[in-house]
């Protein structure tokens, strides 16, 4: 590549970083000198914000208010009030979102939720290709309710609903955690609903970079987890979603104290409470709501739309830095804006090649059986670190550095 | 009470307090200035460990090790790291106890696993007086799997399971949170097994305090919650106990990766792991487990029975001085070693009581209807705290402070 080239690449940055000006917050995140981290799409980098907001929670209410911390520091109402602030950044209504629990678990409670909404159909859809975790929660609601699970692409879902009317949920991911593909949401959605059955969205690969959109795609119900892009921190509390209009109806399949309309009556029946805090099982994680919550300040006075605007050109112009450096690895993510916020490349040495990158301060992250998985992260991230990123992985590739045995050893988590 | 009474009685604190010198660990605590803490068995104190275990989690392993902190700081494996903690303070053996979730959660997984077990009965036994988190769950599991849930306190429940052969499960509280009652775990576990059911425990009120002995008991299961006296912090993780002989047959309710043999292999079937792994759901929630790591090295070097004796003399010692003092006050947890580690008392205007001793700085909590409720968390509580809350308790019902309106305000939390 010609110098003149290179510093055309480098302008273009520049100019990319300075019309995305408004939604940079880059100050309000804290990176390891010499890091470009690509991995915000499975552990979000630590803001400071959220490391004060949960030394806070320790040192001043844990240790000095103690036990009255639930009132004076609204500890009880923090999985509502979290789940507000969620709320706006995937297009829900106040009151529709809680937090606490997994991603799983609060998959499990939709699934059986909405199977119980639906009592005449015995059909469940998902996502063969889905990470496993929804695979299997799902299946295993279905055999608890004797429901049948259908793997269905969503490529193919909406073809597999017109006209059926055996379907009671088509639960899906609205990114493709391995190739980063953006599916339909209210396509699927809409085509559920024309033949009676509900729709459920995995929003982990979208919450905080996607514009969701959750009412405006009628969503029924929706789980994403608080420590990918939200950067909740790491096994940050994740969310629920009930569409208003089923809350009423909300059945939640496991019963605690904190689902209750009274729960300090201390009553043994159970009498659901209001609203979405049925959703809510036991006493909630309060360390890792208070890093959640001051996570979510990073958002603060930013459109979604923007947020979305700026995640598609960075990874737009990682792919265009590729072209540009003659990088000639095959692409999975769409080229188009039916994409997520990363940018996935095959390699047949993709796990190698991601350790390599790590070794030059490259943090991306491996999947099986050949990704190279590279989350950007819009927030932290600037067109100039993309060009970075971008000319690392051409070094690594040029100088066939995943050759090297030490990148072929595999870590116990990868 | 005399002044002799007096120094008699003073006397006898700081004689108490050299005698238990071995098991004091208040250094390991961060206590407010004049504050004498009787709710460590609602939210346990902070320690000086659990502080810098969760600011070590935060700054130095998410902040700078990031996604490398799965491997690099263990976060992976922590959940059975820091069972096997929790496994050596309630007498199971490592690798039978797993933290993560809440403690409903964790004991809608125990009854599910227990009644796949016992498929040809169709009864589960709980006591109706349980905190109602315990009701409702095992209700709702009952309600899913068609068996019928049996309200029987756990005073009458080796009488019930004399001779029956309907018994699925007995589901007990070890510790009765409001009354302090400890019941005979090993003698109901046996009574169960006599006819073929299982047991599982509710150890909330009673780990960390009094030498459980799960394997010496026999039970099959057990749940505990980490934010009480283990002092793991608020909304601390869970834990789940499965006796070795039930693991390989034991099924998650809820099936996630984190419980699979291969999470990382990406498989849409769903392979359980071996030994307690399989009990594991989601992503587990790092930062609340590493407070309560580091909460659990309070520990360190202590034997169980001798923190049991601390307890039983700190709790013997409060209604001693109490008798001494002339509070007359009816006393509803047994005086003799039936008892965990908390006294409580009747009176009519309990909740005042609770609000005037804690605006002289002695926080314990109130239970409904009439419970004046301390709990004596032995390694932050000496016995000269145990006499100065005593003497705040008298003047409280001297002076009757408790009939002051501002105490009479309730709070949103309870």
């Amino acid at each position: 590549m010609s110098d003149n080239a290179q510093t055309a690449l480098a302008q273009r940055a520049r100019h990319l970083d300075s019309e995305h000006l408004a939604t940079d917050r880059r100050d309000a995140f804290v990176l390891p000198e010499g890091v470009i981290y690509l991995d915000g799409n499975s552990l979000g980098a630590m803001s400071v914000a959220a490391r004060d907001a949960t030394a806070d929670a320790v040192t001043r209410q844990w240790g000095q208010q103690l036990i009255r911390a639930w009132n004076e520091s609204a500890w009880w109402t923090a999985p509502e009030r979290v789940g507000d602030r969620i709320a706006s950044l995937v297009g829900a209504p106040s009151g529709s979102v809680v937090v606490g629990d997994s991603t799983t678990i609060s998959l499990f409670k939709a699934v059986h939720a909405a199977a119980r909404l639906r009592p005449d159909r015995r059909v469940v859809l998902t996502d063969p290709d889905s990470f496993p975790t929804d695979v299997h929660v799902t299946r295993g609601v279905c055999d608890q309710l004797g429901l049948t699970l259908e793997l269905v692409s969503p490529r193919d879902a909406v073809a597999r609903l017109e006209g059926s009317n055996d379907v009671a949920l088509a639960a899906y991911s609205h990114v493709d955690y391995r190739t980063g593909e953006l599916w339909d949401l209210a396509a699927i959605t809409e085509a559920a609903h024309q033949v009676g059955a509900l729709a459920c969205w995995d929003l982990c690969h979208s919450a905080g970079v996607v514009d969701v959109g959750l009412t405006e795609g009628a969503a029924d119900f929706a789980v994403g987890c608080g420590y990918k892009y939200l950067s909740g921190g790491p096994g940050a509390p994740a969310f629920l979603f009930v569409a208003p209009q089923h809350l009423a109806e909300f059945t939640n399949p496991i019963l605690g104290w904190n689902g209750h309309a009274a729960p300090f009556a201390m009553s043994p029946d159970h009498v659901p409470a209001d609203g979405i805090t049925r959703a809510r099982v036991g006493t909630p994680p309060v360390l890792g709501i208070a890093a959640l919550e001051g996570a979510l300040t990073a958002y603060e006075g930013l459109d979604m739309g923007d947020v979305r605007r700026r995640s598609l050109s960075l990874t737009g112009f990682f792919v265009e830095c590729l072209d540009a450096l003659g990088v000639d690895l095959p692409i999975v993510t769409p080229r188009d804006d039916r994409r997520g916020s990363q940018v996935s490349l095959r390699h047949p040495a993709a796990y190698a090649v991601v350790q390599a990158l790590i070794a030059r301060g490259v943090i991306g992250d491996f999947r099986e059986p050949d990704i190279v998985r590279l989350g950007f992260a819009p927030l932290y991230l600037s067109h100039e670190d993309v060009l970075t990123a971008a000319r690392h992985l051409r070094d690594v590739i040029d100088g066939a550095e995943f050759a090297r045995p030490e990148h072929a050893a595999r870590a116990a988590v990868t």
